[in-house]
């Protein structure tokens, strides 16, 4: 296998986009405080959180019992990572503080063996008792991501190394030797937080740990199936209990699972692990599988804005072309995963497919789980709702049709908080000597090759315009080194000049790669076709036949109510006229609207009459789509995402 | 009011009719002899009912515990009413012995002071103490119905006087006074069938408990919530618990209540219960009031196969114009429910509005209830089905998509029976010197008047034939009376002749009233308009839109995967082109069929790409449609009512 792409160090990249500030800038401004004060319990009206409060019980500092899920620490967690790019890009003293006051109380929190988990510490249970239910690994696996986020952000190495004794002590625990539990986890996580915890530290006892997590599931006798919790009844989330082993992703050794089931969000970290060990092991087998489960969601089970998950009940796969729009459940943290494992992949294989996947989790569902003030999320993210019934029908009891302040399983908020706190991550790959850029985002970034090193801006509007610029100041005067610019795959025509010049490129695997000698301020212009289009769905999804998808680039197109009045469903988009671009001064500058042409049933027409042979009248109409990730940031009404066809 | 209509002895009726002959001939020789194995679990491979044994063990025949449903016994009511149905209309010597049989069972678990119920008795559970969940009214007025129609068919007192004695200790235990409880039951029943044993016994304090648990439902103190097992969080189904007070319709007094909400079986019985009293106490706002709550279910909550329940959670109303096709409950039991409703609300108002509903539900739902074969029922009546996904999505796991054999909670297939065997008396109404024709099911009927009786006999082929003769032979010489025909309201024109001439009648509220001087044999031939139609909804039910339902007379149709292929879905029809009538001859003789001409997405040439800017390719095509009724008789498949039109 050759050398996976490296992401470049957060540190070293400083995003400046039109689009993608609002939302970054929030990170720190709003969303870090906010959810600080949230795990503290400091937010008049939200849930409480209750996660900062388990940590000083069960340090000592504080009297009480454990509260909230049996995965609270995990918050702490997402929200420590999250700090940590935050603190990369840019110092922040208090942050820091708080960080560092966090961290102490994880610290004091750990066992003599390494142990830490402020639920089983406080109520006395019984450690891996139920390794099915209990989220131990899973909790592991995010204080480790964070540990290494932190570390890697700040240097300081006191919570990396109380999480490398923690890891040590779960390698200790667990294996196939003798006198070790031969298990693994309910939920995944923790596979491919010991992946980094191997890359940060070198330790290779980590990178065989994963490795035997994931050789070891759904390998019979499914050791943690068996547990107490189970034979017992005693399950902790009793409401799951009849969910079948495909939701752990359990019912096959997971080498032989080849299309994506159960859980949606344990299946992409699960995979994202896969991937990494696939690298790690150079082990072909395993990455072809790794892109069987990576077809089987992007071309059967993902809807059209990067989510997955078509089912409520259990947040999971359901089988080949569901995609219900109103009932689906579509995960914010499930998005987030299907980025890291498509992210992954791109890394490895270096093919365009997988960016363009990243890129529609990241423009669409990542986004729509975040309002623009930072203080309201949506957990799930439904393709077309109806307030009125979505309130009444218990099937759609699980879509809020305004997104929420907080969440007793409060996994996405902290989710989305450290995804975008990362984003530069996503932007640049680095191989030897050749720059990727899979993502347009606008930014300043310098870039470590193997053989020297390069200052890039991104100058772009993208999606919003397609033309990009990008210019390249090699650190010595003159180097040699290739660029690989992503061609899109929606983008049906696109060049590439070189100071205004024709330039010579070659395409492989979606990627223009330029290699030449680069001198300071080149400039690459790119033209990319990021005009609007009619997208149509796979007829084998029954709910979209007849139905078309506005897009833009990576961009997914929704109608709303407060644009185009009720009864969205009823709208014929006449997709042969033209589509005229406007803006709403109610959504942040520069985002590109649609005005569509069409026709919309006529109600005022419509008889009292449930049934008839009436055929409805239509009148003509212009109907303005906005981004579907900006969808509910202006009041609480009706929206669509695919639009019946004239 | 007016003196309402009445229902004609079932033993004077015999029914004669291709299509309905099929199904009632199934209730004798199938259904009964089958349920009645079934509730002593003699049948290999259907859930164990324990019901028969559960009165054994109740009388001190047997040792053991109760097992089932806390309603069990209702399985046996609603058998024992459906053989008095059967033996009203023909000597059957076994069946009136099992029927003794479980009636001696019954009277013998009666406690002193009159009490029945197996669930209590045998598990020594405080009586009433959990009117919410406890089903111990509701399965008393399963009993008192069974009492009635056996008393009625059998002329034995031995049941009625059992069920009088119960009904007096109810009367004693529940209203208004000092030292009674003032309760009412978590699932309606019992009144109106209290209202039954009223008009069977002419005693009046039946009417009144009946009208006190109307009247008192919803008025707060809420009595039944407040009860010992909600109390301590000990429910009987927990599942429940976070229902609201609409499930049971007492979210608000039941005087003031104008939309029909909730528990979807439980709203239509109550609502029947509130029309007997309408009737009885002479109450107009009270029949008002029905009228509203009908209008509600039929012109905003009803799909157009006469069945309700928008939801499965619940098995519920959601809202107005909510008509999912794929995941609503749409029960058995409660189409039944609607005929009955319907049913009194149109011998009380002589008005046809209410007969084309009682015959929709009656000649769709009712019947898709079960199969052919007389042993599978569903429970659940989806309007489109894909069979791969409904066993895989979740939202969908309430859906089977074949016929079951019987059901742990068992309540619709001897519902189904009763009313089969009872079909009899949806067909005639008589009032004073008119008989009304309500339903055109080829009989022979003996209909006494106010004045005289006459000889009726209704030759039909409908609906697959409008064609209609009613040979009339009034029983002395020459007799005048009235005879008052439905109109359907689907029936464009229609034309109405006396021994081939015109005759003069007038039409009020979908009846044409022919009053006359009756001689033997005089012929009425009805020529009613049931061409195929296209149906199309109100386009507030958004699933609709764009689609039409093919309809003849009463009949619904769908498309079956066995005639059309798969993707149902993607077939369009050309509904300006002819529709041709044929048969399939693995469905009983005479069923009218239907060729449709359109077009269907060529899946040969579709992709594997998930996403596209391609227009996918139709083929013209012929598509077989079926009656709704009969689906599911030739194999499991995919199924659709709603078709979108060309």
């Amino acid at each position: 296998m050759e050398t996976k792409l490296h992401s470049i160090d957060l540190k070293n990249i400083k995003i400046n986009d039109s689009f993608w500030n609002t939302y970054i800038s929030l990170v720190d401004e709003v969303i870090l405080p906010f959810q600080w004060d949230l795990m503290n319990d400091k937010v008049e009206g939200a849930e409480k959180s209750h996660c900062i409060q388990n940590f000083k019980i069960a340090c000592g500092l504080e009297k009480g019992s454990h509260k909230g899920m049996v995965f609270q620490d995990t918050d702490l967690a997402k929200w420590l990572e999250a700090a940590a790019y935050s603190l990369a890009k840019k110092k922040n003293q208090k942050l820091e503080e708080l960080a560092d006051y966090a961290i102490d109380l994880i610290v004091s929190s750990q066992s003599e063996d390494g142990y830490i988990n402020t639920y089983y510490a406080i109520t006395g249970k019984q450690r891996w008792s139920n390794l099915l239910e209990g989220h131990e690994l899973y909790t592991a696996g995010h204080m480790i991501e964070a540990a290494v986020a932190y570390y890697e952000a700040t240097g300081k190495t006191k919570f990396l190394n109380s999480m490398c004794r923690f890891a040590d002590y779960i390698y200790k625990t667990f294996g196939k030797e003798d006198g070790k539990i031969h298990g693994y986890p309910g939920h995944p996580e923790v596979e491919l937080a010991l992946v980094k915890l191997y890359r940060a530290t070198g330790e290779k006892r980590y990178l065989e740990l994963a490795m035997y997590f994931v050789e070891e599931r759904g390998t019979p006798p499914c050791y943690f199936l068996s547990e107490e919790a189970v034979k017992t009844g005693n399950f902790i989330f009793p409401e799951f209990k009849d969910f079948g082993l495909e939701y752990t992703q359990t019912h096959l050794p997971l080498r032989h699972q080849k299309t994506a089931e159960g859980h949606a969000v344990r299946a992409v970290y699960l995979y994202s692990a896969m991937a990494d060990l696939a690298y790690e092991y150079n082990d072909k087998k395993l990455l072809k599988q790794c892109d069987e489960l990576w077809e089987n969601i992007t071309e059967k089970r993902m809807y059209i804005t990067g989510s997955i998950g078509s089912a409520a009940h259990g947040e999971r796969f359901t089988c080949d072309y569901d995609l219900p729009n109103d009932t689906n459940y579509s995960e914010s943290c499930a998005t987030i995963g299907l980025a890291m494992f498509s992210n992954r992949m791109l890394q490895i294989t270096k093919d365009g497919k997988y960016a363009d996947v990243v890129e529609l989790a990241l423009y669409n569902t990542l986004l729509a789980g975040v309002a623009l003030d930072g203080r309201h999320f949506f957990y799930v993210n439904p393709l077309e709702t109806v307030p009125e019934i979505a309130a009444k029908n218990p099937a759609m009891r699980h879509i809020k049709t305004k997104r929420q302040p907080w969440f007793g399983v409060a996994c996405c908020p902290p989710n989305i908080a450290r995804t975008l706190a990362s984003i530069g991550n996503y932007i640049y790959g680095v191989d030897n000597d050749c720059i990727f850029i899979n993502l347009f985002i606008a930014n300043k970034a310098k870039i470590p090759l193997k053989s020297t090193s390069a200052s890039v801006e991104i100058c772009s509007e993208y999606p919003s315009n397609g033309n990009i610029k990008i210019l390249i100041s090699p650190d010595s005067s003159v180097q040699e080194f290739a660029v690989a610019i992503r061609i899109p795959g929606f983008s049906k025509r696109f060049s590439i000049k070189v100071n205004g010049d024709d330039v010579e490129f070659y395409v492989e695997k979606g990627y223009a790669y330029i290699k030449r000698k680069w001198k300071e301020n080149d400039e690459i212009s790119i033209a990319l076709d990021t005009s609007f289009r009619f997208v149509r769905c796979n007829p084998k999804v029954r709910q979209n036949i007849g139905k078309v998808c506005l897009m833009k680039g990576p961009w997914v197109y929704c109608l709303e109510e407060v644009d185009n009045g009720k009864f969205l469903s009823s709208i014929r988009i006449d997709t042969g006229k033209e589509i005229k671009e406007t803006i709403d001064s109610s959504l942040p500058p520069g985002i590109a609207c649609a005005m569509l042409q069409g026709e919309k049933i006529d109600y005022t027409l419509v008889s009292e009459k449930l049934y008839t042979e009436d055929q409805p009248a239509y009148v003509s109409g212009n109907f303005k789509a906005v981004p579907y990730c900006l969808w509910n940031n202006r009041g609480e009404g009706e929206m669509l995402v695919w639009i019946r066809e004239k």
